[in-house]
């Protein structure tokens, strides 16, 4: 039986991208796989741990007659992508990305794809990405792991399906957003808690007292500064990238934050108790899917 | 050889109080464990699971000659029990607690031990609590964890070395900082991260979009908001306990939001990325310890 996927060509070959070549191969959805990167080090690394066949060095040559490209660089760099491949995409490549945030690259490819547009379908796929590079990447990444596409109206239905399915080979969960959804949605259950989590950390390394402060701290401020360790860069990014709906985000919280401390400024127990067992409620039902 | 204790009374036999008197009894530390609190069913599971030798009836027949009494009680309950033992401490007997906050035990063994003063040494076991009850209590809570002593002006030296001892019997490593230290330190590295966790749940079970919110919620949701599956009850307690350290520390944490907002606002690159990186550094040397 022939792959679904005859070529399929990566920018950025670390973890998103090394782990969804490893996958596709593992599900004997692709018959070769060509790197493009900025580091040639990562490049050859990949090589030798058969992620990709062969580093590729001319786009234009390589996208033609490439079934699948996938964008897995940081999101600051798929504007310029987009407008290196444009006029070199075959008339059947699809492209699919594997940004955090959907608006800004949605944004770039509008900008830069011209009437290639309705060929790219864009994800977000939910994994993990405490580890980074090459080194990192896994065939089962993306098993049991959610991803998110948010199609756009230009998307033909037998393209979105399509890449779908190269998600779906992996391992994944797809689900579909526009791409304001999933910022708004991401936004609340990750960029916002990142956010906070830096700042917790951020405000007690600030003390005189930090050694002592960080001592003391146990389980509790273990979890819940997990994520402060984190990539300051791509977080920096993710926050400018989903300004709009991180600022509306941190009022909305802020303001939480302010019903909080009038109540506990009128020792008000019964509103303490009221929000913390409202959140307990919530948190002990839910169960990550 | 004689244990170190002979008897010892427990006021509460839950994952604290029944954790102390199992791992006393593991090493060989104590002859007697009588237990009291208000369930008497969770008194009668604790006989069953080997953990008090007795089930008190009589406050004053039992205190006068034990030689150790731990209040393991929520924190709003000991007032009332210190109030009750004073009359009848034995002249050798010492007292202690498992209460996640000091100055507000200390004010209340003020109010209520009179001249037996001297004999309460206040505690402050770091043991997580996400279970609680009898069931839970086991041998090795203690093993490796932090116990954080707030000695008086009043105590004897020999006296606070004496509970200093029992605790590590227990396997905890022990430290010292004066009441109003421990409940500075603690604000920030524990209650206020549980403050901020039940206020994150709280903020997004109240859109009309929770369910979708939740169902893309991934492992960075889960562990920053872990500590908001904790028992409502028992934080309401300690935020009103802790009550001028936490409006202190929430202050303090809404500046360093409005820091960020102002960044992001502006699109301040540099700064989101120098706090996210300090925050980062931090967090990443540190170890649990």
């Amino acid at each position: 039986m022939q792959p679904a996927f005859r070529k399929v060509v990566i920018f950025g070959v670390g973890l998103i991208g090394g782990s969804f070549a490893l996958a596709l191969r593992k599900a004997g959805a692709v018959s070769e796989v060509v790197g493009f990167g900025r580091s040639t080090a990562t490049l050859e690394q990949a090589m030798q741990l058969g992620i990709v066949d062969r580093i590729g060095s001319d786009i234009a040559g390589e996208v033609g007659d490439a079934d699948l490209v996938l964008l897995a660089t940081p999101v600051a760099q798929m504007g310029e992508i987009f407008a290196r491949i444009a006029p070199h995409l075959g008339a059947h490549t699809l492209v699919t990305d594997g940004g955090s945030t959907k608006g800004d690259v949605v944004a770039a490819a509008r900008a830069n794809l011209g009437d290639k547009l309705p060929q790219f379908i864009p994800a977000h796929p939910i994994a993990g990405a405490e580890k980074s590079g090459a080194s990192a990447a896994q065939a089962d990444l993306y098993q049991g792991k959610k991803v998110v596409l948010t199609p756009l109206p230009e998307n033909p239905g037998e393209s979105v399906a399509r890449v779908r399915k190269a998600w779906e080979w992996c391992g994944a969960v797809v689900s579909e957003l526009t791409p304001q959804q999933h910022d708004a949605v991401f936004a609340a259950v990750s960029h916002l808690p990142h956010l906070l989590s830096f700042a917790l950390v951020h405000d007690l390394a600030q003390r005189d007292n930090r050694d002592q402060l960080l001592s003391f701290a146990a389980s509790g401020f273990r979890d819940f500064t997990r994520i402060a360790a984190s990539s300051p860069e791509m977080w920096r990014d993710i926050c400018l990238a989903n300004r709009d709906a991180m600022l509306r985000e941190l009022l909305q919280y802020a303001n939480e934050l302010h019903v909080l401390y009038q109540a506990l400024e009128q020792s008000d127990a019964a509103k303490l108790e009221e929000v913390f067992s409202e959140a307990r409620k919530v948190r002990s039902a839910w169960t990550q899917q």
